[in-house]
């Protein structure tokens, strides 16, 4: 998996002014590119609070990082590449989620398809003989993510992802299982569970996250049945089962038995489910005013700014122990970059304002 | 990586009857060999006790799933193959350390040579363009370790892998650096420092655990000049750093520069650097007869035995929070295998029977 060996330190401070940066694994990918995305909207309707730190440095870094990972996205293979302006080599892994550069996006996104759908070869993870064929939710929810980014405002691209978000809210809709009550990380490509630990995995993150996916594709194509699947089998439930009744805060993964998980973080409170659900649970209150999805919000809310935030420095730790506890005082890291923060505060944002205005016109 | 997607839960059952296990990466692969060959010994000497449960079954499945391995070692690639007995396909990453079988090492040990000093592509693990050629210490540690598993009591094997002990120890000690004062777990393949936080970083159960492996070395070539340095360099330098002065225990990585490592375990007590740990410092004891090595062993042992073993299931966990609390209860896991637990005892228990055996004819 790829690492970043270099940090952004609580300060914001680069430990190593050259050196080697090892960036950035899929989720990088994705979150460097739609926080891209998202600044041409940011940067018209939203200044972005001093005091948060999340804006123009890192911005600024992604896209210089993301300027040299382009050159090598099609390519559709791991590659080493210097990036002399973000302090030396970068080794990076281009997956699937390096297409939501709103310009360059388009031709990227038939390869990515390709690799989702066809042959995941490109990718570097080749499959082994005699390992079962599987999904991870992961997969179709980044994909849905992309459709959305790539429609966004622009309705003759509607037609062109439409086949391909019905696709990835199918194969979403399979990791929902034991009657609708747990949302399944991975299951069979078929959709049935796996055995073993590996089959009884739930990432209460993810699943929250996939949820606002789905919200949004249930309102764009007017699906009440799928709306009402996305509130409760993917906000309402993994919000439950996730929250921890001991110490707040949602877990980093659960096992749908009861089990522990294998993951040695499973107890850790990790900042980007948080935000993935600030934002699921007020979209799923703007559309099906159900009050428990308020309070569940404000639930949330209460323990992330109380947690997250670095009153001295700015910006949201990314790492707390199951106690609440800061384990990791770094801004950026090998997961955590300029992505879930920001989308989470823009989006809750946008929805609040929305709120409000419908509350004074009402 | 590799994950176990079955477990062996708390009480020594495992979840599923029958599955997939994915097993096991290369300390598993190390780790059951290791403890097959051990099993030797132990059937001879020393007969486990009952509570600890490490025993009979461990190496019974750990049989079965070398006896899959095997067939595939010599292929140097990764494979997925059946293992009926073992409830399912079984998938492993074959790594460098599939030679320890005590009947079929010799041949194989040419090939891992190959691997880890000529080229490395046959363990699947590309060497991506633009990345710089790095060490990591557990590659020369587990190398060392089987050759000192091959020339065990067999005198005619000594001069055949004297050589590449030789060039491990060279390696290894390639990983001491600022003036011997911290063992680096990764090092450019010149020895030299790297930058950002994978250059910082230490793994303090590595480094004892290298420790007694160059203990071992020391004595077998009569190297003073190399005893001095594992036991100050490896030993207690580690042992001192390594060691939480507010909970207790030896944390799992640590940033040579007091930064966070990214490691989201990195505050979390392992079972295997307290086992690896209490190898080293009483070898180190026996070899120095310098009273602080014993006074770091008892000190490991008592947090050690009040804090890993099960009292009502027999054997260890594997994993604790930073203030020693359980954070999962299973005994047999991706990287828990039978293999540091059992190694240690028997190891302690000789070491202590042959200092109770001088100490009773003094």
């Amino acid at each position: 998996m790829s690492q970043v060996h270099q940090n952004v330190q609580r300060d914001a401070s680069l430990v190593t002014t050259a050196g080697t940066v090892r960036v950035w694994g899929e989720h990088h990918t994705t979150g460097v590119c739609s926080s891209l995305s998202l600044t041409h909207h940011v940067s018209e309707t939203w200044e972005l609070p001093e005091e948060t730190h999340t804006g123009e440095n890192s911005f600024r870094a992604a896209a210089e990082i993301v300027g040299s990972l382009k050159r090598y996205a099609t390519q559709g293979a791991r590659k080493a590449t210097e990036s002399p302006r973000v302090c030396g080599p970068v080794c990076q892994c281009v997956t699937l989620s390096l297409c939501c550069l709103q310009r360059e996006a388009l031709s990227m996104m038939d390869q990515v398809c390709h690799w989702v759908r066809v042959d995941p070869a490109g990718l570097g993870r080749p499959h082994l003989p005699g390992a079962p064929d599987t999904s991870s939710l992961a997969v179709p929810m980044m994909l849905l993510c992309l459709v959305q980014q790539l429609e966004e405002g622009v309705s003759e691209r509607e037609q062109r992802y439409r086949e391909v978000g019905d696709w990835s809210v199918r194969k979403i809709l399979q990791h929902l299982k034991r009657d609708g009550t747990a949302v399944l990380e991975t299951v069979s490509s078929e959709g049935n569970e796996l055995p073993g630990s590996q089959g009884r995995l739930m990432n209460p993150g993810h699943a929250l996250e996939a949820g606002w996916f789905l919200l949004r594709w249930a309102e764009a194509t007017g699906s009440q049945e799928l709306m009402a699947t996305a509130l409760e089998g993917f906000l309402v439930r993994p919000f439950r089962t996730g929250w921890d009744q001991q110490h707040g805060g949602l877990f980093s993964f659960l096992d749908v038995d009861g089990l522990p998980p294998t993951q040695l973080e499973w107890d850790m409170k990790l900042w980007w489910p948080h935000t993935e659900a600030l934002v699921a649970l007020l979209l799923g209150y703007k559309q099906s005013r159900d009050p428990q999805l308020l309070d569940f919000f404000r639930q949330v809310f209460d323990y992330s700014f109380s947690h997250f935030p670095d009153q001295e420095h700015g910006e949201w730790y990314g790492y707390l122990n199951r106690r609440g506890e800061v384990t990791h005082s770094f801004k950026g890291g090998p997961f955590k970059g300029c992505f879930h923060l920001p989308r989470s505060l823009y989006l809750c944002e946008t929805t609040l304002d929305s709120l409000l205005a419908e509350s004074s016109m009402s």
